[in-house]
Order: C-alpha cells, then sequence, then structure tokens
C-alpha cells in the first residue's frame, strides 16, 4: 500500500516533498544511482535502481502492492510504457502520468493512466494566470485551506435512496450549499453543468460550504 | 498596455493559448522563426523575430509601454536576462518569469520579477497531490485552465451605478453565472459570504461562468 515514483528529476523531486510532507510510504525508481545525494538517502528516501520500463524492475519496487505509481521520466514514450507495465502488473493501481506533448495525453489514458499531468501546460497556464487574474490564485488558495466556521471548497458523495436526481434539483435543496460541479462516474469532471444534468449514486459533488452543514446536506441527500 | 511573450516553446504556447481566450494584446518574442506555423499566424499572433536577451529587441516588443512581460526561455540565464532588461526599460511593468532551477528563483526575484514560476515542481506537486487529494486538485485544475464554452473561475469588477449592492441581489441577477466569493477593498476574501454582505464599487467578484456570458453580466452590473 505504497507509491512507486518513477524517475528522480526535476519532477520527481518534487512529488517526494509533497509525500515526505504527507507522510506516505514511496520507493524512487531511477536508473542514474548518482543522482541520489546524500541528503536523499539521509531523508528516508528508498531507492530502487533500474529502468521503471521493466516488469522485473516495477515488481521490484512492489507494483503488485502498490497503491500508486507516478511516472515522471524526461521520455513521454517510456512513460507510456510504465503506464502499460503497470496497468498489467496492477490493475487496481493510480497511475498518473507525465506527459510533455499534447498526442500523449490520450494515449496514456487509453493505456489505463488515472491522470496525466503536463508540466509545460500548467507552468503556462499559471503564469498566463499571474497576469490575467492574480487574485484568483488568492482565491483558489482561500478555497482550499478549510477553517472553522469558514465555507471552502468540498467534497460530498451522492448516496441517495434515488438512482439519480438532477443537479438544479440538488442545488434547490439549501442555500448554505453553493453547487458547482460534479465528478461522472467515467472520471469527467463538469463544472457548472445544466440544471437538467442526472447525478448518479456514488458520483461526487463539489461544493463550497461551511464543514458543519455538509453532514446536514448529506442527509437531506440520503432522503431524496 | 499589452503583454509581451518570450519564448514560443510548450510553456510560452499554453501561455499564448491563455491570453488568446481572455482577448488581451500580445506579442510573442522568438528566435526560430519557423516555429509558428499557419494557424499561429491566422489566429493572429504578432511574433517579434529576435533574442528577448537583447534591449532591442524588447524595445521593438514594445516594451516601454507593456503591462506585462512574460518569459518562458528554456534557459535560467536567460530569462533572468529578460527579466533584469525588462525591469531597467520599464519599473512598473509586471515580470512573470520562468525558472527550472530553484536557485534562480531567488536571482529572479532580486532581479525584479513579480513572480517566478517552476514548471516540473508545479507539475511535480499536482502530480503528487493527485494521489493524497485526487478529486479536488483535478476539479480545481479544470476551474482554473480556460478551455472555450466550458465553465471556469472568472474575476468580475462590480463597477455599477450604484455605490453598493447586496451579495443576494448580485446571485439573483442571472442563473449563468454561480457567484462564488467576494474580494472587498481591504483586500480580504470572502468565500461564499451572507447575501445581505454589500458589494461595494470598484470591488471583485469571484464566478464559475463561460467567458461569453461574462460580458453580458457586467453590463447588468453596470445598469443596477
Ligand atoms: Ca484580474
Ligand atoms: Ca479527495
Amino acid at each position: 500500500n505504497h507509491i512507486i515514483v518513477c524517475g528522480y528529476g526535476r519532477v520527481g523531486r518534487q512529488v517526494v516533498t509533497e509525500l515526505k510532507q504527507n507522510k506516505e510510504r514511496f520507493v524512487v525508481v531511477e536508473t542514474k544511482q548518482e543522482i541520489f545525494n546524500l541528503n536523499d538517502v539521509r531523508g528516508g528516501i528508498i531507492p530502487v535502481y533500474g529502468d521503471a520500463t521493466k516488469d522485473e524492475i516495477l515488481k521490484e519496487a512492489g507494483i503488485e502492492k502498490a497503491k500508486a505509481v507516478i511516472t515522471t521520466l524526461p521520455n513521454d514514450a517510456d512513460n507510456l510504457y510504465v503506464v502499460l507495465s503497470a496497468r498489467e502488473l496492477n490493475p487496481k493501481v493510480k497511475i498518473i502520468a507525465r506527459a510533455s506533448r499534447f498526442p500523449s495525453v490520450k494515449k496514456m489514458r487509453v493505456a489505463g493512466a488515472s491522470n496525466v499531468i503536463m508540466p509545460d501546460s500548467l507552468g503556462g497556464a499559471h503564469m498566463a494566470l499571474l497576469v490575467l487574474n492574480p487574485d484568483t490564485v488568492d482565491f483558489i488558495d482561500q478555497l482550499s485551506i478549510h477553517k472553522p466556521n469558514s465555507p471552502s471548497l468540498v467534497e460530498i458523495d451522492f448516496n441517495s435512496r434515488s438512482e439519480s436526481t438532477s443537479f438544479g434539483a440538488l442545488k434547490d435543496l439549501t442555500a448554505d450549499v453553493t453547487l458547482l460541479g460534479v465528478k461522472k462516474a467515467n472520471g469527467d469532471i463538469l463544472i457548472s453543468p445544466k440544471e437538467d444534468l442526472m447525478v448518479e449514486k456514488g458520483e461526487k459533488l463539489f461544493a463550497i460550504a461551511n464543514h458543519d452543514v455538509v453532514t446536514e446536506f448529506k442527509n437531506q441527500i440520503a432522503k431524496i
């Protein structure tokens, strides 16, 4: 139930920083032994030396029992290969893949990636946002921070007696919860969908709400 | 009062996509003429061929009258050079710089960059968060990246005939815009404030909306 990070370049290093901050268990697969410095080893990083595109290396990294693979190799073809191998060796593992070129994104999804991230596009979007909407960056930060008695972005599972309900009906349930979107069963995220969009059992709602009204809202949903 | 984008690689292209969607005026400085394809030229991109680290090229791009410079060159030393030159040629311009290595961040800030973005670190952080807190991150990503015909997070200035209006009255104006919060004159950001909160002239609203309904919404606000 650990995480496998493939590649220890700039992207991989940042992944590791985040995982360490969250006290997650992980190993790092990297071909170049010399890339790990003394701080890395002292910091508790468990390296697996070898090529992540090889099944035996993924097995050595514990792919069969892993909960997630994050592949950050510099080459799209290599990441695609890791996605395919990881998916084959563990049908349930979550796979996050890095891509550099747009055409790779679809290929990686088809191959079994749960999410594909393009650092350059993300960076470019962020740079533009800092000019276009500097306050938005601020706003999103506030939205993501959960504080008592202050509304923030929350995830709410749609578990009701009905098989499905319209997004509009859910919006009308209470004024204390501002519904923003839905994650559909196929993984698509719909932002401000039309009121007649049907939300199905087991799907997920995104909303802005105080933490203390979420439980009440879930109870209201349960009765639908 | 335009934006200068330096570099038309993957990062620069994404910057341009965002600027175009926001109908911003911009020029793109790039040494390689062949990097621009027919779509770019038809899409209204104004190229300035040359090396952005040269003062005369920045002047040709209109640095003295620009409101912002976004430098996305692949090399940190080049971006640092652009930051220094741009700051010298226009003390008021907003400068967003790309960096690859951590030590460059501080240097660029000292040189006059308003913000420094590291795409690889940003990408790595996102990849980790997709494992640690998957759906929220996915949702926020979708919210922030502007795509045609897809609602996203927008900022709307409150410029009306009235001095102030309640947040509730603004919410009732249209169902096409989901109001999320307000940035008050003192800089405070209020998320989902109470309906009786007064929004004052010059303050800013945050909302989820399609880009094409924002203008209409602004017109409605103006008449209040
Ligand atoms: Ca703005
Ligand atoms: Ca989550």
